[in-house]
């Protein structure tokens, strides 16, 4: 890679306040950086037209080069499939005509004279700044697919060899490129290096704004990009200003372990916010120092009140504040110099209501003084490892290993009140409110080497810094899951872009791919977040891809099926001597194979044996019961002998995932909690529901390089 | 249309023994409906192939005309771009030798020469024989788009205009055709009039089984056929037998509204099948006479037994059967004496255990005696108006406007537990088992005038007769919804297939076209059929498409909005003066527009005012509520205020579709089952399943040209 040649360029296109390359400064950047683009050259008279022609061999494409022209076909500065000399040097003469028509007395810096390609597919690769992520690159087929379709895939860059080959099996279309109707596949490896290069240079060069090569041409023997398109950056580019992970974990450990809290606005009058969060903090347990601060108390719930934070004695981790906006800036102002690491910033009153100015002066104070800030406009957040409840709403106490975030007040509240009725097992709840400062990337960063958080859901409106995000989620997914519930994908609307590729990820399709990209699960919404937070954690991580379907039911077999398809999910091809084996268990006109249909008038014996081979056996990874409620087996013996025998091969060492779907009367319900207690993810009334979780966790666990 | 001239080309094809049209009969079956074709004519000399050529004018296409050739291409029959008589000769020498080389000694009836169409829009319109649905019509985009992707779209043949044109909007890339990258649109109407042609010829002539037109060239002028495919049953075509309307209501009625009932195998033992169902039928409080038939009993559970049916004095209705399934043929014959309407086959092993011999068998009795029979292999069926209850499971008594019914046992029982759990109200639940007589078509028409039902909920594996279905289907969609859950999509795998068309239909996606055509809603998965099932009679018909959002909390509003755009609702495009209206009642910093963020901290008025201007005003057709829980605003005081304002406009007759989103702590539960008691859609701790609910209503309404 030829850094010195692009950079040459860039600098002499901005001095000469240019937005856009010319085609060939274009092809010298391509040339820098082992693009492959198809022979050309500059011509300035007809004569050398033809003669690069000559050179060239077969037909050619001319086209006009002058940097007033930015779109060459409008202009009529294009001629393609030009061959002969004579007819070079007529197009020649045409294009440079057109030109002076189309401009008036345009800059023509010649002709540019370029082997015509063709014959392959053709594909468009891109990168692009995206607002949250920066630079990220695109690919798509070219065509219909990409503009009608919007079938194109993102990934930050830069990407590795993996990631860029990825992206070709990323689009819908992808089987275009494998050869269609029995002609050749294209040469993938030369097309994900060109992804590869691009996503190098865009890395490199971040002042280029926009890149498009399109079309590209793929064959069979390689990839080559018929026609560039660059566009600079002519402000300043500047980089978020991204603190350390060991900077990070040292406030957010003081946040989450602190060793003393500080009520900013405490007050003993029921009702009052600073009352709530005095309450909460000493019923829910915190065994911290809690100090009320407010001029006008002198204790407040049994505990001493000061005036001011600057007047506690000895050093305070936590500031809560429950004062209204106006009096937050002063307040802050105290923490900084009493040196609070921490402030939770519960009061609303700041960007949320348009009150940018006072959001931009608490964020100012903060970086002054080195105060982390949860908030402003949030219930606040929960710890329950240290019973830390620093809300106005009520304690939560089932402890357990799901970590769950909220960028909006109101989800916050469904979260808190799911978890209750399910009696998720939860280790915080935390509120992310306008995210003046502490935001998604900070809670990862303490969430992966927390022991006792075992899985993390987020729900997010947007990201304000998409790249930190995904460096903290690519470490944390490693090791545990990350759900991300992501609202607005609907609504994101187009973006005014200079380019092609620019234009295509102004939409919900940017979050999704690098979501992916970055190891985390994506919840289709609200629901699905919190149950896949409440089970991902109870259920063993899978050793391998085969999934079987064991049911009662016929009819709940079809429908496991279809979820099972739907999730992603692969259903076990069954061997012959596996399929033997399952057969000697079942009736003669059960089916085996999979699902195997045990046939919906058997008794507990039948279902026991079945179970137990299927976790016994070492080929399957996963099993997935469909129950039928009969009287023959009940809905609490058939819980009850799931249990025992899922808990026997627990006790061996032996742990699969096992998620179970009952149909049946009323007592199906207490089943499916039984179940649910005992680790078996277990719902009533849905085939779809314990497929979808079971889909989950194999997200998380391919994304995690697991399987 | 000249019926005749395509009779005499079909006879003479299958006289012949022939399954394919050759190119030349195929566009005169063409010619004969009208169907746009190239201009071109057939050459038996090279001279004539000249001669054709200049008469057509500019490049031609020359293509073999031989029986035993299918595969013209493959066989080096085609040549394309044919300029000038001495190359339209050379093209004919070059095909026929191919010809010969490829197949030995071929019949060559000569060289058809045809216009080269291009320039357009490469379409693919074809018809083909479902094994379900009988002729079916399809359309999709020629290429990559059809072939990778897909994107096809079937309707039940014949189409009229409006379906044939809204199959042009039933692609994904529909886009293409109304012109991209600045160029023209095709000419819709041109390509419309093709398709229902296509659909008119295969109904006319139901001995076409395949026919594919492709590619169609769609122009901004008019659509051109390039290539011709019929291929003909070489078998027999016989129509499954249909009884009438009248035939099928009289059965019906006196199945669901017996005034008598026999329980054959009738049984005093406890956890016996026909002790069940005595006990149903008696607890339940069938109020009609019921009749046990056991040859050993003289009373079982306090009624009269009989040894036999053709024993008991007086009509029986209804003869339900719970004896062993080799006991039933005899049982049967002598319901067949007695003059038994209709019996109800709870017994297992027939068909689903691969006894079809005994299936047949009474099948053959049923046709023999005229008896309609349900099952066999079902868990019997519940009318709630006479409070009918003839299965094994328990009595079910919320009486209401839903009636469900299952092809699967296990789904069966989901139902039955569902309901009850939900309360739902419940006017039949009926199991069908193996089909062996009545089937979904048959129930539909029954409760299409069944003043009891409302609302129609089906679980089903399968359709016996496509068109049976889709015609019942069709009529009572008009009155009420008819939900769907079409278990095994993701299973039916490809079918060997002769035809391009013939191929795409081996995939749901006809299914899932001709159930929309049918006007019904499909169900994704188990648990939403039950959650429209259960909701959709509560809700009112909307009278227009404009939702309207209104929030207390922001996040949840973002959700909300997903869903409506997931569910394909308009959300409201809010005129001026009533965003001026809405304005006047939240703070300044609340957001107006579409979702109406009223803000979290707002008093109950806030809701109030909001909810009454969303009914009041008649430009809003249906609202979506987001519920925060608040001190200021607690669920029970939030669910009370909008029943409250609700049912004053409903005595106003002003009742507009509610659907409600509750965030909040466990109490939104007791508040969201308030609401949905008052016929106000409430869930907690899910933004999607409301939206989704009022999606499926909207649906329904749209189908049912109710919008």
């Amino acid at each position: 890679m030829d850094k010195a040649a692009v950079r040459e360029i860039l600098d002499k296109v901005r001095a000469e306040g240019r937005e856009a390359l010319t085609a060939p400064e274009g092809k010298l950047v391509c040339d820098a950086y082992g693009i492959p683009t198809p022979r050309e050259g500059l011509a300035t008279t007809a004569d050398e037209a033809a003669a690069l022609a000559e050179e060239i061999g077969g037909p050619v494409a001319c086209k006009i080069v002058s940097p007033e022209i930015l779109h060459k076909t409008e202009a009529g500065g294009v001629v393609v499939g030009v061959q002969g000399a004579q007819a070079v040097r007529e197009a020649f003469g045409k294009i440079v005509e057109n030109a002076k028509a189309y401009h008036g007395s345009p800059t023509i810096t010649g002709v540019q004279v370029q082997e015509m390609l063709g014959g392959g597919q053709e594909v468009i690769v891109g990168a692009t700044t995206d607002p949250t992520f920066g630079k990220v690159v695109a690919f798509g087929l070219g065509g219909v697919l990409v503009e009608v379709l919007k079938d194109v895939t993102f990934r930050l860059a830069p990407v590795d060899a993996a990631e860029a080959r990825s992206m070709l099996d990323g689009i819908e279309a992808a089987e275009v490129l494998h050869g269609v109707r029995g002609g050749p596949g294209v040469d993938l490896d030369a097309l994900a290096a060109v992804l590869q290069k691009v996503s190098t240079l865009v890395t490199d060069f971040p002042e280029i704004r926009e890149f498009d090569l399109n079309p590209v041409f793929a064959t069979a023997d390689g990839a080559s990009a018929a026609d560039v398109r660059i566009l600079v950056e002519t402000e300043e580019v500047t980089e978020p200003v991204r603190p350390s992970r060991e900077e990070i974990l040292r406030v957010m450990d003081r946040l989450m372990n602190p060793r003393s809290v500080a009520v900013i606005g405490a007050s003993d009058t029921e009702g009052k916010i600073g009352n709530s969060v005095m309450k909460n903090l000493i019923n829910g347990g915190y065994a911290g120092a809690i100090h009320p601060i407010n001029p006008k108390a002198r204790e407040i719930l049994g505990r001493t009140a000061y005036p001011s934070i600057g007047e506690v004695p000895g050093p305070v981790d936590v500031a809560v504040f429950a004062v209204p906006a106006k009096f937050v800036p002063a307040a802050l102002v105290e923490c900084g110099e009493k040196g609070v690491p921490a402030a939770v910033l519960i009061p609303s009153g700041f960007a949320e209501t348009g009150n940018q100015e006072l959001q931009d002066e608490i964020v100012e104070i903060g970086h002054r003084y080195g105060i982390r800030m949860l908030g402003p406009n949030i219930y606040g957040y929960y710890y329950t490892p240290k019973n830390l409840c620093a809300t106005f709403c009520t304690p939560y106490d089932v402890r357990g290993g799901v970590a769950l975030t909220s960028q909006s007040g109101g989800i916050g509240m469904a979260i808190l009140g799911f978890s209750r009725t399910t009696k998720m097992g939860v280790s915080a709840i935390v509120g992310l409110g306008n995210k003046s400062d502490v935001d998604e990337d900070d809670l990862l960063t303490f969430f992966e080497q927390d022991d006792n958080t075992e899985c993390v859901a987020m729900h997010l409106e947007d990201l304000k810094d998409g790249r930190a995000f995904v460096t903290a989620a690519r470490r944390i997914t490693k090791k545990k899951p990350v759900v991300v519930l992501k609202a607005g994908r609907t609504a994101m609307g187009a973006r005014a872009a200079g380019s092609h590729t620019g234009a295509l990820a102004g939409n919900d399709k940017v979050y999704d791919d690098i979501l992916r990209q970055s190891g985390v699960v994506r919840a289709p919404g609200l629901n699905e977040m919190l149950e896949y937070a409440r089970s991902l954690p109870l259920m063993p991580t899978p050793q391998g891809e085969n999934v079987v379907i064991i049911t009662g039911a016929g009819g709940s077999g079809v429908l496991l099926s279809d979820a099972c398809v739907d999730n992603g999910l692969s259903l076990m091809d069954i061997p012959p001597d596996l399929d033997e084996a399952f057969r000697r268990f079942i009736p003669p006109f059960g089916a085996a194979g999979n699902p195997i249909d045990i046939t919906g008038g058997e008794p507990p014996s039948t279902y026991e044996a079945t179970i137990r081979l299927g976790l016994e056996d070492p080929r399957i990874s996963a099993l997935v019961l469909g129950y039928w409620h009969t009287i023959v087996t009940p809905p609490m013996v058939f819980a009850e002998l799931t249990v025992r025998v899922v808990e026997e091969f627990r006790a061996k060492g032996i742990d699969k995932p096992v998620v179970a779907s009952l149909a049946g009367d009323t007592e199906v319900e207490k089943a499916s909690e039984y179940l649910f207690d005992h680790r078996v993810i277990a719902y009533p009334y849905t085939t779809e529901r314990p497929v979808a979780v079971l889909g989950a966790k194999y997200q998380w666990a391919r994304a995690a390089g697991l399987l």
